[in-house]
């Protein structure tokens, strides 16, 4: 058991006051556009949807871990993880999900996983 | 933009020491039956395997969000998420994932998400 081995870094993104995506294909579009940014390879991404008026939650299945979205338009919030295993760095993955749901207010939370803390 | 509105609890669960699932049927009931317990609603799951010795990852959509499962036998560890919206008891997925798997080791870091912190 090695606790201090670290597998990787886990953003949890909130975003407020972002454009609320309906379009699955749009959605899929951006998450692998994230995941491309960091150097992640996409074992598949699973969409669903709740109508438009519902939101939409879902997940990028990586081979480094996942980028995971869930929309709350009746809160005008989303979540999204970005959880990328070893050194990769998350911030490009970031700013491609920032400039595809320009959020008027983003709280991120950095998390290391794997660290006994 | 409500701030406060809190869409509902994240835990960030690290499993050292504990038994290294690499049948993922067996995964898929073990998540299925930790959404289960806490009344959780599953969309799908969906999980890949490495192979035996590198490991699985997936998830479990949930209505409600999500559980994520990601082990790495080389580090003999398992990072899980388990992410409710709503005033769900996140406590019996919890309980369920750690028998399961039996980790001589757990860490656990909650996040509210929604939260403005």
């Amino acid at each position: 058991m090695n606790k201090q081995y670290a597998p990787g870094l886990h953003l949890l993104i909130d975003f407020w006051g972002a454009d609320q995506p309906t379009d699955l294909h749009q959605v899929e579009f951006l998450l692998r556009e994230a995941a491309e940014a960091c150097g992640a390879r996409v074992l598949e991404v699973r969409l669903h949807s709740f109508g438009d008026a519902g939101g939409v939650t879902g997940v990028a299945i990586l081979a480094e871990s996942h980028i995971s979205l869930h929309t709350w338009p009746e809160h005008d919030f989303i979540a999204l993880d970005i959880f990328l295993c070893g050194d990769r760095d998350a911030a490009p993955a970031l700013k491609v999900l920032k400039s595809g749901l320009s959020p008027k207010h983003v709280n991120v939370s950095e998390i290391r996983r794997g660290h006994d803390n």
